[in-house]
């Protein structure tokens, strides 16, 4: 009986670390069954045959696509596998949000694995749509595609021996599951302490920070994100220790990048332009993670599912064909997916005008001094003072200074409940943005010269389920991207919301946003956990103290 | 608070694969707390700080006594973790056997992990004492220290798809387990097809063989047991492939050679001798074999046991000394062991005299053509033919020409029900030797000049409970060593074993046995699936035909 498939050409042999040249990989009902010449139905040659690309950590809510889309996207690029961690969509929708990633999942040949969410919500000065509690995470770590316990960012809670976040960790040590880390910076005698309970962490920017993390036996992931490129930095580790325990992830990757440069093979050529020998990269984009977790496939060896790419060359991974389970190029004969398992109907605040976002003078008519969130770009903020004026009772935007008017609106509620605050360098000139991306809690932030502008976008926002919108009053031009799976995704191809994502862009320019990545600025500016300043739906919050502190000084 | 220990030294990290000068492992209740100083209740420096030994695979009735015994042996050599396959228990005393060693393990400090026994029984030609079937092999896998499907013997079955073995390797693979392959010269198409369903293989002993099965992606057990002794021949694999699938082993490691050499740490030497770097060596004996079978110890981390090994030097690993959940030198303070789980009362064969053991003769007196055992050596064994004297209605021993008989009585039912053949090279001049180990049914094989000798040998090893005895008429001395767990082993000390052993090879050498491992090539000659001839309780077997043949032409 001939096989299904045959594939020829040299072999990444990820088990022995080597290059066989003349290798044949034999395929039948979805497995390698052989690692030589068989009689074949249909056999394929190329210059290369590697184990396609595990992601090793990543969150689909950065590409502001569905999994199917985002599989869609990346499949024909070599990467057959993603550890996605919900984090977002669990901050709107929950435990049954997981689920519906879970379920979303299975129209997509792109084999992804998840993480529970572990940090949900980021912290209780602001409202969000749902909590993971222990019991809610514990449920989801039973889930058959789960392998491990979410980024645990409460470092200082693990150090401390805080309840909740241990009785998360146990639950996934009792089912054998891995617990990812996220430990920024983290050093000294609280690397030491929390390196008991975590196994791996990808947040890594310095080569010193990375060994030091490598020394206490945590598995490091090499980061190619959007923000955060780090692999660049990193590569040298793979000279200064046993590569075994790294890994390739993107983290967050936007929908620009994945289209320009790919998703984890993205961060593959970063490696090996910087030196990896390209068996080893390959090595830390499959087996490698593959232990991490406990995967059956990311290894080319018999009895392993065939989840293979063909290459024209390894070292830019320049890709011919992609074979998932047996099947060649799996996601070309797909013509259409499912509709998105993902509540759609996520944008519950009502609606708004100005008067629902002003901030109210705290006397009469003259200027007032207000503390004012300084967005410095790269998701930095600073502590700042400005004057602005108040007028028929409320306080208004100094635009010229660039002093505008924040607000982020509850929308998981179904309740009026809005924060308002001032935030400097975003440089509107008029009109405004907004965004139902608004970290952590995905509230809806919008920002603007006017509160009638503000109003407007946010009620549009409001109106399309959610996503990300910029307005010109002076063209009336209302620009959109409409993302209604949670009001953080879209379930349409990625070309598309890249394209109507620039288009946003474009407008934002237009009424002059000056940073780069401003809209992406914005959707940071309510996370109370990165200093200083942040804007929440309950107020302005001071980070370093954890507290709300009052606008107006 | 002070940690309860700390120890300082060059630490040989297995998880970055480097030396680390100058460092500390802080140890508090039993784990490894940190990789730093820490103010400690006691304090303890040496060279070189490394993870204990564990041995992959081996079987504890080679060196003839309990686990806790056997632990008392090596733990002080650093060996601090065993993966035991109890296989010649259970072929006396099945499911039990196997409950029992695990209950065993629980009075030493040595960390014994189990396989079940996949093969038992050999083969359906000869009576042993149980069968380890489906629901046994299922039953025994969910024990909390069971890790894996003991070694698969069976490769025609497992490459033909025979449901027996099948049922025991899915059921292993349900419950997450690791399956071991037996794979003797497997190789070729035979080597692909049972590598979809076997994890590793400890039977090479040529470095092709090694890097075929490193090509499917099998792990690589180099042994050095007490008759194999592959790792010299073995080491450049370590050169040829990445060495993380890489572990050591000892298999069959007999009393005499532990004491002189050691466990596993003789095969770490061996694999520094033979040019392999020491840390790599080490990762082969630890976390490479953590990671093999999913075990927390094994390696050098926060949050890990505290299962180290103080060393004055690492090359020749000169041990200071040793910790295992961290207490120093725990064999140290233990003065008695709980009396074995093991049944003492195995050889149930009812007692014997000549004629029970003796052989028919077909007519009336005069010579008689029969089929011989040739006793190799190594094992092995041929096809013979030899001429022996028909006298009073029996056949008789050929002294001159080494022709001797050879009884296997069974001793599992209580029924009388013996076997008798022709042996040829043990070279015994008078009296008999025996022994109750007789692989892998562990009937009662007993070979000497005069039927009336065996008997006696006999009905000797049934009164002390089974064990290995030795028979000079001459001097009317029968020498034993007692075996009475199971028949196969002691609940003494290895050293009282190893001397009493030693007496008996002495009264063996002095009546003529000639082979250096004469008593263990006597404890083979009943095994019926090594080639050429064996013999079992129900007769003569031609092993390449499978069938019973008679001894009379």
């Amino acid at each position: 009986m001939p096989v299904d498939l045959l594939l020829k050409g040299t072999l990444v042999n990820v088990h022995t670390g080597r290059l066989e040249k003349d290798s044949a990989v034999a395929i039948d009902d979805g497995e390698i069954v052989a690692l030589k010449e068989r009689e074949a139905d249909r056999v394929i040659e190329s210059e290369y045959i590697a184990p396609g690309l595990i992601d090793a950590h990543m969150h689909v809510e950065s590409s502001m696509v569905t999994l199917p889309r985002y599989g869609e996207a990346v499949l024909p690029k070599g990467v057959t596998s993603v550890i996605h961690d919900p984090h977002e969509i669990a901050n709107v929708l929950g435990e049954s949000g997981v689920r519906s990633v879970i379920e979303d999942a299975k129209a997509t040949p792109l084999k992804a694995r998840f993480t529970v969410p572990s940090s949900v919500p980021a912290t209780h000065l602001q409202d969000n749509g749902a909590t993971l509690g222990p019991e809610e995470v514990e449920s989801l770590l039973g889930e058959d595609s789960v392998v491990a316990l979410g980024e645990v960012m409460d470092i200082p809670g693990v150090e401390q021996g805080a309840d909740t976040v241990h009785a998360k960790i146990s639950a996934a040590r009792e089912k054998g599951l891995t617990v990812d880390g996220h430990m920024p910076q983290v050093r000294g005698d609280t690397l030491q302490e929390v390196s008991r309970y975590l196994d791996n962490d990808h947040e890594s920017i310095t080569l010193e920070e990375a060994r030091a993390k490598a020394d206490v036996g945590l598995r490091l992931y090499l980061r190619e994100g959007s923000s955060s490129r780090n692999v660049a930095d990193l590569a040298p580790i793979a000279e200064d220790v046993d590569t075994r325990y790294l890994s390739l992830c993107t983290d967050d990757r936007d929908v620009l990048d994945i289209i320009e440069e790919g998703g984890v093979d993205a961060a593959y050529r970063k490696a090996v332009e910087n030196g990896i020998d390209p068996v080893t990269a390959v090595q830390m984009g499959s087996i490698n993670t593959a232990e991490s977790y406990g995967l059956p496939f990311g290894r080319v060896t018999p009895g392993a599912p065939a989840d293979l790419v063909l290459l024209e060359d390894l070292e830019s991974w320049d890709v011919d064909h992609v074979v998932v389970d047996g099947t060649v190029d799996p996601t070309s004969s797909i013509t259409e997916y499912p509709e998105t398992a993902l509540e759609t109907d996520t944008v519950k605040a009502p609606a708004v005008d100005a008067t629902d976002l002003a901030l109210e003078a705290p006397s009469g008519d003259g200027p007032v001094d207000v503390r004012v969130i300084d967005s410095l770009g790269g998701l930095q903020t600073a502590r700042m003072e400005a004057t602005v004026q108040a007028r028929d009772g409320w306080l208004h935007a100094d635009t010229e200074a660039d002093v505008l008017p924040i607000s982020v609106i509850e929308r998981h509620s179904g309740e009026l409940d809005v924060g308002t605050g001032f935030v400097h360098g975003l440089g509107l000139e008029r009109g405004a943005i907004g965004s139902t991306i608004a970290h952590d809690a995905h509230n809806l932030v919008v920002a603007g010269t006017t509160y009638e502008a503000q109003a407007k976008v946010a009620n549009h926002l409001r109106e399309i389920d959610g996503g990300i919108a910029a307005y010109d009053p002076e063209t009336e031009t209302l620009t959109a991207l409409s993302l209604p799976a949670a009001g953080l995704i879209a379930d349409r191809p990625l070309d598309e919301v890249a394209e109507q994502f620039e288009a946003v862009e474009a407008t934002a320019r237009e009424i002059g946003v000056e940073q780069e990545a401003g809209l992406m600025e914005l959707a940071f500016l309510p996370l109370e956990v990165i200093p200083e300043y942040r804007i929440t739906n309950n107020g302005l919050v001071d980070v370093t103290e954890m507290a709300y502190v009052d606008v107006v000084k």
